[in-house]
């Protein structure tokens, strides 16, 4: 194979560095597979690109026009990822190992753009939370927004993810409207420039959003500042490095850190072997050890079993073990590819050393054998065992970041507790019980130390997503050792490139600023009925009033009758009246409801296809017999599903014959777009 | 005054410092108000304290538990605040100005009890956001968790608020669940004693729960970990050297931050001189520049105006201030106390003269001026210009700590934004205007950089709880120089003292862990109607399974009829089938509704005192005519309002003949405890 030549891309150009480029070893056999390097590029102009660029190109466009942007980016990953795979085994990746990263790369941009579409408004700025009162008279109020960071998000990647490492930090990234500048480790940067290629060839991206850098980043460094990101995964050791750079402290730059962890997985006290949960454990080891050769930060790294189990325990993972097929990742039968490369092989030895001399033993494999092909990173699975896990401080301490497990006993449910926490902080643990009260206890004394956690038994195991599986709806990321941060989490990931600001105003400022809807904010009356319009045809503030009904004594018995609601508020007057709440009969809540909607549906079929829920109803104002309802109905928020559907949100508001709010909610409807 | 010998507070016993002690001097004359020190506490042994002993006991306890201890703590402040009132003019400040400090440390407990108890379920651990489904079966999903951290939260406070100050950290941290270290500034130390001294003689707080360091933190800093948190109000430049430890770095220590903050305040382009905003402006800047001296995290410093109206303002502010009554906090008249000490002054001092070398002019005031009574620490109100604001680089950089702020004039939007912005960060901005269409612009372009922007005018400044007001309800905190973190926000402050933890499993699983309701978790069928029970008598699970009712064309046409709602989807079988939703006509959601009440509600007067609201409807599967339906009603979670008045939510379940969900939704009734 002909090497490739890396290239930059910075500031709209793709560049190549300049003077000598440093080669990129196959992981298969160690032949050169690329060349890179990024000297001669002026980081400095490249924040600013993406910060005077690339930022006011993001942030002129909706959270929903970004959304599609993902799902575009998204699909052209899909459509020509052979590419990728065709480049993939030279990091050692087995083609099952590449679906995590170049399939789960993609889909992390699609689950992205749908969460955006689906949870975020069509708008520039997030409302979060509520409207917070402030003055009596309701002319003071506060309301929190997010908004973009006007800086650059500088991604710092892992080379065990080349692809998905890239898209699970820029699709939050570019979703928040913030541009980002992609580093990707040296070892498989091959990876993540032909990624990077086929996004910026869709022609999708404006000028400035994202940027690459395949090589050192220079003095980037000392130009930040705290309108600026850092999202870093790698090693604690080069995260604390960053974090301690004098610009990072000075301007309090936010980091975001995903570093090292050492993953426990837990054999619960109920699992005896023969239970299914054992089963369910044994495979689970066996697979986090194995898939992309135990190089994942959320591998397995200390198996914990209870003590009368732990020969069994070893004795089954050795087993499986034994019947593994290592070597060449572009063999269909390999099930253990290789380290990304000799030098990442001359580490993993060194670290399994270190967790003998610390207190372990290996149970099973040589780490010094050579196996898989000639040339190549290919490395044994090695299974130490520490039968005195608190004598023996490196198992939890040493991370050996290859297909490597030390299996270990614990006494009780504490004891398992204290050992599981004693990693000082991960990003994955699983638990495989089927006792709901020792799980329980287990998990909320353990759940301060872990970003993830699993609890997997018979019901649920063929339905696992597995230990070692980051999904870009749940939260990545850990406290202490590994990192302190979260990643991804659905929409939770892209609050972290925004700034949460507190307004406080009157309801109808705020409805200007951030272009929605707010209680209390300006209407726009409408002369068509606003089921009758398109989604595109509808703006968010359309109003319709509608007529007044009168609600009669006759009504309200009517409607206990029909319904059989008989309780007392409505049916018995003295009862009511000694209510605390109540001065009388009232009128059923669910009678409001149903007038309401008589006063404001539309019968014919149109765009509004049904009513398909409701959100934050307040009864506000008790209606007495001999009162008078109408209802606003005012657009609030659309959100579109696919082409042929989306979902509009009215703010309905009923009120009295004296303008007293009765009731407020938000209706759901499904409509056409 | 006798001099008052402050005491530390270190594993559950007052401890007198070793060694010489440090006096205290007053802001009034300079005589010695208090001696402290520290020396000789074990920070290692305090720290293990708070861990073990304090961390367990607040988990141990409820949210709501632990809202009902702040309140204790908040009303035991109430009332014995005098002796608060009694030490305040030491620290230069006014009664007016110990309101804040005094009455609104005790409101700022006192609401974050109201919201635990409202916004926080009765368990031990929040759930955050909703289930997310993981597999198509739905025996395995997400569900994201808050559980305190489980070291120890160290708090260094400013000197400005001494009692505030320990309070609005130290209320989020123990609704959380987790201890606190308190450490004040020196300067105002025997305030925070004393108010902390009352917090211990209520007898509510846990054993380990809160300490206090009345002096330096010696060798505390190395002893912290990963579980451990570290939240700092002062200087940005104490604040880098604190971030910068090795122990902070290298253990991921959780690092909250509020730091220095060149705050401005902008008078619109449409509020010219004669418009109630620009009287409003005016008053505002006064208030900023002399309420506790300046001396406040948030006042204004910079004062920006549209070049045209930039004498005019100088004019006003100018007037109001060679008005005041400056001197002695202790006597009523005062209208601007004293700095805390004659170091402060000093200080203030010299960043006046590095703003005028910066290229800013006094136009009123002489810092050099004696002014109060003699060996205190008074000093005249200093108003500063630059007419070149662009150039004037000290004024965007430099806090002057005291009664002093610099105007300066602004040529349009986009470069009052850009102004604005040039603080680099910071905690409040406030615009005066009446324009929505300017005041959007405006926000929406400097939000990134603020932590909390007020839009003041006409409809809203009698209301306005003022620019320089943190709220407990409101994020306090910005971004870049301001020190890049949040405190306070209502509930979002407690969940900083808390880890987020992603939990796969069933969600039975998911139940149990919770301790809480979780959609096909388990449930407990009751023999008592469920509305005959109080809420100490619910517990979470209970469930009432209905009777099962079929729904006929005929309700369904009675329904329209009653109702006014001749939605085609219920009246007009061709449409209804014609839709791609229906395969025929269905009951109208707001039928079901109401027959879901028919079925579970009980009529008589008991607990249940009214239906007060609905959440998270979703109509699942129409029901068509002939088919049957019945409901489960669950109790989801209950919260406190008062003595008197409860809420509880009950998960509603409507099922159909198959068993497929019909509809779910949370209804809330309103309930005596």
């Amino acid at each position: 194979m002909k090497t490739i030549e890396l290239m930059n891309y910075a500031r709209g150009e793709w560049v190549c560095g300049a003077g000598d480029l440093r080669p990129i070893p196959s992981a298969i056999d160690g032949s050169e597979v690329a060349r890179t390097g990024s000297d001669g590029l002026d980081f400095k102009a490249m924040l600013d690109h993406a910060r005077k660029v690339g930022g006011p190109a993001l942030r002129a466009m909706t959270f929903h026009e970004r959304a599609w942007m993902l799902k575009s980016l998204g699909l052209a990953i899909m459509e020509r990822k052979e590419e990728l795979y065709a480049l993939n085994p030279h990091s050692g990746a087995t083609r099952k190992d590449g679906w995590i990263d170049i399939d789960g790369g993609a889909l992390t941009l699609l689950s992205y753009s749908s969460k955006g579409r689906k949870e975020l408004p069509d708008a520039k700025v997030l409302l979060d939370g509520a409207l917070e009162p402030l003055s009596k008279e309701g002319n003071f109020v506060g309301q929190h927004i997010l908004s973009p960071m006007q800086g650059a998000a500088v991604h710092i990647n892992a080379f065990n993810f080349p692809v998905w490492g890239m898209l699970e930090k820029m699709a939050p990234t570019l979703l928040a409207g913030m541009p980002c500048i992609v580093k990707p480790a040296t070892a498989t940067s091959y990876l993540t420039e032909a990624a990077f290629r086929i996004l910026i060839e869709t022609g999708v991206l404006p000028d400035g959003a994202v940027q690459l850098i395949v090589g050192g980043v220079g003095d980037l460094f000392e130009h930040l500042n705290g309108q600026d990101i850092v999202s870093f995964t790698g090693s604690a050791q080069t995260a604390g490095k960053l974090k301690n750079h004098p610009t990072v402290l000075r301007e309090s730059v936010r980091f975001i850190a995903e570093q090292d962890s050492l993953n426990a997985s837990m054999l619960g006290l109920d699992a005896a072997p023969g239970t299914p949960e054992f089963d369910l454990f044994i495979r689970e080891v066996v697979t986090e050890m194995t898939v992309k050769a135990g190089q994942k930060c959320t591998a397995i790294r200390r198996v914990m079993a209870p003590a009368e189990h732990l020969d069994a325990v070893e004795k089954a993972i050795r087993e499986k073990l034994a019947a593994m097929t290592i070597g060449d990742p572009r063999e269909k039968e390999t099930q253990l590819g290789c380290l990304v490369s000799r030098s990442q092989r001359d580490d993993v030895r060194a670290k399994v050393a270190e967790l003998v001399a610390g207190g372990a033993r290996i149970v099973h494999g040589d780490p010094e054998a050579e196996v898989g092909p000639e040339g190549g990173a290919a490395i044994s699975p090695v299974l130490l065992r520490a039968d005195d896990p608190w004598s023996a401080d490196a198992v939890h301490d040493v991370e050996a970041f290859g297909p490597v497990a030390t299996v270990m006993p614990y006494q009780d449910v504490e004891d398992a507790i204290a050992l599981a926490n004693r990693g000082q902080g991960s990003l994955a643990l699983s638990l495989f019980s089927n006792d709901r009260e020792l799980a329980g206890r287990f998990i909320r004394g353990a759940a301060a130390f872990h970003g993830r956690m699993l609890v997997i038994n018979r019901h649920n195991g063929r339905e696992s997503t597995g230990h070692g599986s980051p999904l870009p709806v749940l939260v990545h990321g850990g406290p202490g050792r590994a990192g302190g941060s979260e990643e991804m989490g659905g929409i939770r990931g892209v609050k972290h490139y925004m700034q949460r600001t507190a307004i406080q105003s009157t309801p109808d400022m705020i409805a200007a600023i951030s272009d929605q809807y707010v209680p209390g904010g300006p209407k726009r009356l409408i002369d068509t009925h606003p089921f009758r319009l398109k989604m595109s045809e509808l703006e968010i503030g359309d109003t319709l009033k509608t007529e007044s009904r009168t609600v009669t004594v006759e009504d309200i018995e009517h409607f206990a009758e029909f319904t059989g609601d008989n309780f007392y508020a409505h049916m018995d007057e003295e009862a009511a009246k000694a209510s605390p709440i109540f001065e009388g009969r009232v009128a059923h809540g669910y009678l409001i409801l149903s007038f309401a909607a008589g006063l404001f549906v539309h019968p014919d079929p149109g765009p509004v296809l049904a009513n398909t829920g409701l959100e934050n109803l307040r009864f506000l104002t008790p209606l007495y017999p001999g009162d008078s309802m109408r209802v606003e109905l005012t657009v609030r928020s659309k959100s579109i599903k696919s082409d042929e559907t989306g979902v509009v949100k009215w703010a309905v508001e009923i009120f009295n014959q004296k303008d007293e709010m009765v009731a407020t909610y938000d209706l759901l409807t499904e409509n056409t777009p």
